[in-house]
């Protein structure tokens, strides 16, 4: 029986995965990898904090030099999460030849070309299947199975709180404070939301993916970005009406040789597959040109989905049948120079909703400043009664036209007399 | 640039899928592969037919001898199909050290075991992504990205065919002899249908599936098989009111240490993710220990959802770090033995429809008879006028009991004076 010892960076929520199931599947592992895996060591801030799963005493250690000196170390798993220390400790173990896997989305999103070619120099393997989709193979449903493709368009529902956020939403009706609240309750959102709900947690997993998908260099900067904070219960009552969904959707495509990069609120058909990802449940679509459409859906988060992925990268090193202490770095990861759209061309249908006042001649005015940016309308509905104010909503879908047509054009509206407010401009996504 | 040969064994569907993805993406292959691919030969049978795809005449050959015998050729494509003569072929290439790729269902799931032992003994390569669910990189993703799992369930919807036709039976109310004839006269449906719409095409994708997920030797004979042709749009109408829809699902469970492997029509909830996989779409539902649910999605079949399997099987061995020439094989697929459940003893929800006299006490000399075989019922449903004849529908919806239980209580059932007919039994998925 080989052996092979590896060592954690960290022992939070996704360490304490790897830890469970590197007990509770001994017996596969040793069968699938042909090695025993032994934990060495474990790396943590304060020794005494309770795990919630059961360490020996002598693994544990405050001092990243105990890892990092030890030649007996292989494999080190970078699951403390964060930039600094985790890049520091991972280019160190990258120098002493150790190889290296990562559930790190921010580290890999921001640094992740500087590391996969240190990787590369320093003959070590370098993995993050754990750093998108949590438990969901996509890293290497890419990597390994979509290869003889151009890939053409990627969506992903990528960040599991604003998932389960929008599906109660949905489900009940209710409001987003509402849920947002219910759901910092039971520990599905932080105690700090902004990463979820503003959509900066989908930016980095998007950034990596097209990078992956694309061959490219993907700055998170280069991903615009809109969260969900916006989005009203009338909203998702008016998308029920057209058989839509609103989801957080992170989108890449290639569109007249130039990469859209974006992570907002979208309007799905119902009957698309990404429509029935519900709760907290991730899923990622891709088109190819060969494979057509395909799409992998699962746990985006949570210790054993997380681990699963960190183990199964681990494990995949040591079926490479390379030899772990001569390895050989053969594939880069940067392929292409790809020019990212502005996104203020990037084109859509939309969905505006606005409050207006209900007389006769305001949709003709609000018309000819579309009219004026070049936007047209596929339909135009006006819903439910006078208020008080005498105003009513009034919901427009337009044809495809770019961002900026819609700001300017909202923005002219915005100040006629008769428009109260424009109250939700959603991005629709027909997937045709 | 390095430079690979390789040889087709076969230019049908999916071998015209290949050279197209070859041809059109070759850039993408090159810069991702480091290698640049060469079609060598291909072997057809008749050198004259029409292939619909540009190839020059060079390549094509009638004599396997010509791929067999040119050492330059380092891999081969089997994607001529069936069991001989692909076997000998592929053997043959083995032994002269040429690593292999092959799409062929049939094969591996009859021979798949003395083949994955060969190519162990002959250290050459040996990749079959595309034998089962077409695009759908299932296999790659069972065998890379769920080795930390104990997988303990998958199902799967594995033919295109069937599910195209369960889908035009739900959503336009037909019979399934009016679609069938549609879908062949698409060309959807073969013209000899058999080994669609009986199960056996399922039959052998899920033999592989479950050696695969099970790390066992799984037989084809070992897998219970049920097709679609007793489906009556009848049994859909009571499925919606159960908020159910029929499947043709491949299963397999490990249920108290042994192996339950069948495929069948299976109502399941129109909630779940496999019951909004539509037309001649595949998807793979798998359940591991630690990923918890994981679902893949896409094209089940076709030239170029297919050929793209084949190509990044290639890939995927160019880039795999080994040098192809001194390839040493790591792997072992039999890790263990598992034994089979008998279907008799395999437990399930049932729906049973029937077909009885409109006279008080039928229902209680049915109820007794399920009583006597200790079936208990979940719900009881009599539906629509009597007929001429004086008799209705029953629909029983029984909790779980086994198989035996049903058939055997249903037999007797059948015989009351007071019954007309078992109409149907079908077996009922609710994933709990």
């Amino acid at each position: 029986m080989k052996k092979v010892r590896i060592a954690l960076l960290g022992l939070g929520n996704v360490g304490r995965g790897v830890c469970m199931i590197l007990n509770s599947n001994k017996e596969e592992i040793i069968k699938r990898s042909g090695y025993e895996v032994e934990i060495a060591k474990i790396l943590v801030r304060d020794k005494n904090k309770s795990r919630g799963v059961e360490i020996s005493e002598d693994l544990i250690t405050t001092e990243f030099s105990d890892i990092l000196n030890d030649d007996s170390i292989k494999i080190v798993l970078e699951v403390m999460g964060g930039i600094n220390p985790a890049k520091e400790y991972i280019i160190k173990c990258m120098n002493t030849g150790k190889h290296i896997v990562t559930a790190n989305k921010m580290l890999i999103a921001t640094h992740g070309d500087e590391l996969f070619e240190k990787a590369d120099n320093s003959n070590v393997m370098f993995k993050y299947e754990a750093s998108v989709a949590g438990g969901i193979p996509i890293i290497n449903g890419i990597d390994e199975s979509l290869t003889a493709n151009k890939i053409k368009e990627l969506y992903g529902i990528i960040n599991g709180t604003t998932n389960y956020i929008l599906t109660k939403m949905e489900c009940d009706g209710l409001g987003f404070d509402e849920v947002l609240k219910e759901a910092q309750d039971k520990g599905y959102a932080e105690a700090d939301p902004t990463s979820d709900i503003e959509g900066y947690d989908a930016q980095y997993k998007l950034a990596i993916l097209s990078s992956l998908a694309f061959g490219t260099k993907v700055d998170v900067d280069n991903v615009y970005r809109e969260g969900i904070t916006n989005i009203n219960p009338i909203d998702m009552e008016y998308a029920k009406e057209f058989e839509m969904v609103i989801k957080l959707l992170a989108i890449v495509k290639e569109v007249k040789g130039k990469l859209e990069l974006r992570v907002h609120p979208t309007m799905i058909p119902k009957k698309h597959p990404l429509a029935n990802v519900y709760d907290s449940f991730n899923a990622v679509f891709v088109k190819g040109n060969a494979v057509g459409d395909l799409m992998f859906y699962g746990r985006g988060a949570g210790d054993l989905p997380t681990g699963s992925a960190v183990v199964s990268d681990v494990i995949s090193m040591l079926r490479s049948n390379v030899d772990l202490e001569n390895y050989n770095s053969v594939v880069k990861n940067n392929l292409w120079d790809r020019e990212i759209s502005d996104i203020k061309d990037v084109e859509s249908k939309f969905y505006i909703r606005a409050t207006v006042l209900d007389e006769s001649g305001v949709l003709g005015e609000i018309t000819a400043i579309l009219g004026k940016y070049d936007v047209s309308l596929r339909s135009v509905i006006q819903k439910g009664k006078e208020n008080e104010k005498g105003q009513v909503t009034i919901v427009l879908i337009t044809h495809k036209t770019t961002q900026a047509q819609i700001y300017d054009s909202c923005s002219e509206i915005s100040n006629l007399n008769s428009v109260s407010k424009i109250d939700n401009i959603i991005r629709i996504e027909d997937f045709k």
